[in-house]
């Protein structure tokens, strides 16, 4: 077969782990240069196809590449572009397929969550459409770790491991606290939709016992009454009361915790996330000293602690991909495959891009405890091999030495799309 | 010299290493058996003396004490209870004093901030007083590192390579969102007098360059023009802008910016910190997608990613406690004395506690770059050693392994306190 280009794009938030598929990908495409010529990478992800800014990865050494795989974030910028419906406007498949007939791009690697899948799709029906067949696989990525078919998505491990570390250790400082002091600690994590990232705040539990006290998830109706019973009920036991709630907490009707105040003094719109509400919930009905955090970015960038399973199965889900392609697949994205829960075994599989859109995996019921606040072993054996391992990047004046890619364009030769 | 019993107590907010100093005296003590007895530690801090609720260390195994070394917060309890001045009331310091006499304790290590330091100094006077000798010796602590006379105060560097480890991460993933989404990432850190641990977010600079672009400091008063002036700047020049604010940011007039917007919707007390106001700030003016976080105890619980030479100093500090309590020393503290900055060497000596109470040290202005939003050479210098190194702890499931002590009690020999 002949050689072919490829083009990689990241896209949507960024992970701890993202970089290390993308390691993958292009140490494994340099393995076959018979087939696979320059891997260009979108510069801030499928805009840079738009806009014709590929990044020659053929110009970064051996090292940096391999650097990339304890890199966090996304070494060539990603971006939240979301494609129009190929009906409504086909202009911008149109563009991707002239870029990738002006490079000779012969792959298409899309690396992201459930949008980017559906783009994936429709990217190789365009280029079929207009007659300039692309090989389309998509790499799943996100931290929210609601993909269907994978066992769990790569950026999920790590957040799940900085979760319960920073739990365990929070909720070590509360307890040293709490006699004179501060009696509740309120965690927010990420997770708008699914609560996976809420219940990896359990695995903080020593014996599955202890702190969190409560984890509130998006699946969960939040209910106040319930919840301050809850918190009221865990001081007078153990003296303090630790908290991990999802971003995405709502009331019944729907409504998010943090959007439920709006305005501040001044009528500014109240940026405060759903731990401060909590908080505030806390103070003024119990009384309690409280202290809140809010990791935000912080956690899903947070290589110097991420899960070595998580980092293992991102590269091998972007090696996976070029094999794939290599093999003859189109409109597939790898899949994680768990073939044992004791001790955990995984493997690669394949499934077909159009079962995967618009398909969002929550914390099913039977996960989370019947009082709706904690999680279930099932749910416990299923979390605990995905933080298992640690993988230090290197350091350097101490702090983690991360790649620095020089990023250097291709010549342009298209006219600018407008 | 007769053998005495030993009280060590740990006081105000706790850090990823005041166990390693707990560690260090309890280990040093173990080693002089032939002059000190039992080490008991206060349940609580100074409360537990206080109470007569005295933690027998001597039941824990030596595996465990060592295991105090890597474990972070307060392993006895720490409490923020600040004794009464002698004058206006001295039952506290007799109760303190019986305590000790009933439990035969002569000597008293009191491991905190500068109140603690000065609590030491009184007990010490009290004892005199009383006719009931005691050696009393401060040990720092504080992640503040506002104490006079020491180079650090153990606990500083664990934070402020958090910080600075987190800020680079926080910045790589801000850099790959800001074509398309945020631009703007603000993160709030401990400090509400010194901006010591603001400071070091600048060490998450490669080179001394890049973000993050701004630092707050409370020694600098906030000039919202000024401001929010450089943050254009930065996404003009950057694309993006990361802010670390010191909690203690507070505009001319003394005003802390966490305070200036007061109530919500509901008129309950807005419990937003300075970040999420710096952030209100920036969209209101400029428009800009943010995203911010309140590392809040996580930072100063982060024992996975605490400094070496931090977690060195802080056993150090609590073995030249007895060290010097054996050598006849009293009412002093052990400090740290840089002798060599690059290699970084340094030493214990001693400081008289006399000295060391409500002295204050904040980050001078040399230290402060021209603009007032960065560090200068001087300051680099001086916080660079301080991270060095990594001590990481053992992990099980994933998770650090931290020590679990059996704190048992003493049998009490006094009527309660009243």
């Amino acid at each position: 077969m002949a050689k072919r280009n490829a083009f990689y794009a990241q896209s949507g938030g960024v992970t701890a782990v993202i970089n290390a598929t993308a390691c993958g990908v292009i140490e494994t495409a340099r393995k076959h240069k018979q087939r696979i010529g320059t891997v260009f990478a979108g510069r801030n992800g499928i805009l840079g196809a738009l806009r014709e800014e590929l990044i020659d990865t053929g110009k970064e050494s051996a090292a940096s590449i391999a650097a990339l795989r304890h890199t966090p974030s996304g070494a060539f910028g990603s971006c939240r572009h979301k494609l129009k419906p190929m009906a409504d406007d086909p202009r911008e498949y149109e563009r991707l397929i002239s870029v990738f007939k002006a490079h000779d791009i012969g792959y298409f690697f899309y690396n992201g969550g459930g949008d980017s899948q559906d783009t994936a799709n429709k990217v190789a029906v365009a280029g079929a459409r207009l007659d300039y067949p692309v090989t389309c696989i998509g790499i799943p990525k996100t931290v929210d770790n609601d993909l269907p078919f994978t066992d769990t998505c790569p950026g999920f491990g790590s957040v799940a491991k900085y979760v319960a570390v920073s739990v365990r250790e929070a909720a070590l400082d509360v307890a040293s606290m709490c006699e004179s002091s501060t009696k509740v600690f309120i965690m927010e994590v990420m997770g708008r939709h699914a609560g996976w990232i809420a219940a990896a705040g359990a695995l903080a539990q020593v014996d599955g016992k202890g702190p969190p006290h409560i984890i509130l998830f998006p699946e969960i109706p939040f209910d106040r009454d319930k919840f301050l019973a809850k918190v009221k009920a865990s001081v007078a036991k153990d003296g303090y009361c630790v908290v991990v709630v999802s971003e995405g907490t709502s009331y019944a009707d729907g409504t998010f915790l943090a959007d439920a105040g709006t305005k501040d003094a001044f009528g500014h719109t109240q940026l405060g996330g759903v731990a401060p509400t909590i908080a505030a919930m806390v103070k003024d009905s119990l009384g309690y000293k409280y202290h809140w955090a809010v990791a935000d970015y912080l956690q899903r960038a947070a290589r110097h602690i991420a899960s070595a399973t998580d980092v293992e199965q991102a590269y091998a889900v972007g090696k996976a991909a070029v094999e794939f392609a290599l093999a003859g697949k189109n409109s597939v994205m790898p899949i994680i495959v768990r073939k044992r829960a004791k001790p955990y075994r995984w493997e690669i599989d394949a499934a077909p891009l159009s079962k995967i859109a618009n398909v969002e995996k929550t914390v099913p019921r039977s996960f989370i405890s019947k009082d709706g606040f904690g999680i279930t072993k099932k749910a416990r054996e299923y979390l605990q091999p995905l933080i298992a391992g640690e993988d230090y990047p290197p350091y350097e004046n101490g702090v983690p030495k991360y790649a620095r890619l020089k990023n250097v364009l291709a010549k342009k030769k298209l006219p600018p799309f407008r």
